[in-house]
């Protein structure tokens, strides 16, 4: 297989997607709209749209079905990254190597654009989907982006960023929730949509939550080693807050075995899946050994 | 009917279902699901919640299958009061009589109670109904909260605000969705609930119109009129920011004369539904001689 064309295929498809999915920025109110449109054009990995479409694959879905929920996954990763970068929270000027939505146009804007995001998912949920395949795929989406998981890793994290001596335990709840939680969600909702049995999606919850671990882990690692032209975004950034992360606490060398191991626990649950599961291997080892 | 008495059942039903529908406060992360209950809890006319009830009976409903759906609508309209209050939006201290939630606990924790409270209005919806319900249900709540509704509206809102010459046509907008849309929202969601038929959403959707532009322009002549103490916010607002409302554009003569023709055509859709309407009526009534 050629990961690299492959890949590249499915950021196309959910480009497109987005392009489709998402109302025109000359949509009333125009600001709005082109402040959505901005955030989500802007690029980043579409890692969890990609996901998404990988996972239905698997399962047989040959057509576009599984699209609209990678564009609705990665209108909440968008809307958490907006709301992530505002000034209350790390009050960040740049993102994907351009400025942050509320740099570009404002902090009000900024924030509405971030709810208009996050209550598009649903609709996108809920409009393209047979009820009880949108029942499920609302459910699973709004309990990983909800007050237990994605919202409250970001509370944890921003209570935690005030002291510089966080618990295992509190860095372990920041990371299955803040990070964890989506990537699982694209995986299951690749699933669902696939029809997969309720043992796959078990299994399917399991891989991605040692991959979003293994993801985060690779992100300390990152924002430790790496520089800001680099990432596209503030490099540095933890250790000058003195915030506890996986690299201050077990340092850089244990943090890289660390995420290998998870990456191993990842290939492990995907042997446990029916077909090919080669893209989704590729994926997870390209995911530990990315540069940014 | 003693109107009094039926209004203080439903919102009774309603704080009892507020506390069982949403997390305890203690749940981690207990500081983010303890700001979502204050500002839940704050109280306020739960004017669309009650809709959601009282159109519900209307249409047959005699258990509490109508209670999740009011809940979720609280919870929007909870989530937009917080984020509007936000220093970035109307940046003000108090809001139904307390601190804002920003003041209260600070501007990151009040972002993120008011995500957390949207993305809990589209779980409870999917986690309360049948499917083919919860396919309805969610797709009437998203278009209504959503970019072309209520946050399109707060967007032209905030646009409109730095002009003191916003035109008719554009208060207009504002008005049909930062409040209307919800409004129409919580009796169609009554009326699915039901089983009401198209014919009668259609109505249904109606009725929410006007009494949403009734309920919004007797708002622009209490800020104009009463004081804060009575308001339970900050009055004079609107002068003060050089706004355009229906007072400015009209006159408070003329806004009252605008708001009963509005209240009067609420009215005439409530006539055209089965049943008894006399709770409905006296709710469009009471809403329009409002002190506060």
């Amino acid at each position: 297989m050629d990961f690299a064309a492959e890949l590249k295929r499915q950021v196309t498809r959910i480009d497109r997607g987005l392009d489709q999915l998402v109302p025109p920025a000359a949509t009333r109110p125009a600001r709005l709209h082109t402040a959505m449109r901005y955030s989500l054009e802007a690029g980043g990995k579409r890692l969890r749209p990609v996901l998404v479409l990988a996972t239905a694959e698997l399962f047989g879905v040959e057509d576009d079905s599984a699209l609209a929920a990678a564009v609705a996954i990665e209108c909440i990763h968008t809307y958490s990254l907006i709301h992530d970068d505002l000034p209350c929270m790390d009050n960040d000027d740049l993102r994907r190597g351009r400025p942050t939505a509320h740099r570009q146009f404002d902090e009000a804007t900024a924030l509405l654009a971030g709810d208009a995001l996050l209550t598009h998912a649903f609709a996108l949920l809920a409009g393209n989907y047979p009820d009880n395949l949108a029942g499920a795929l609302v459910r699973e989406l709004a309990a990983a982006a909800g007050s237990r998981r994605l919202i409250g890793g970001q509370m944890e994290d921003l209570l935690a960023e005030k002291k510089s001596d966080a618990t295992g335990d509190e860095l372990e709840f920041i990371h299955l929730n803040k990070t964890a939680a989506m990537i699982e969600a694209a995986l299951v909702m690749g699933g669902l949509i696939g029809g997969a049995n309720e043992d796959a999606i078990g299994t399917l919850r399991r891989a991605g939550r040692h991959l979003g671990l293994a993801f985060q882990i690779v992100d300390d690692i990152l924002d430790a080693t790496a520089d800001t032209a680099t990432l596209g975004k503030t490099a540095g950034k933890d250790a000058k807050a003195g915030k506890t992360t996986y690299v201050r606490l077990h340092g850089i060398d244990a943090s890289q075995r660390l995420a290998q191991a998870q990456t191993e626990a990842v290939f492990a649950a995907l042997r446990a899946l029916p077909g090919d599961t080669t893209f989704l291997d590729r994926f997870a080892d390209a995911l530990i050994h990315r540069q940014k």
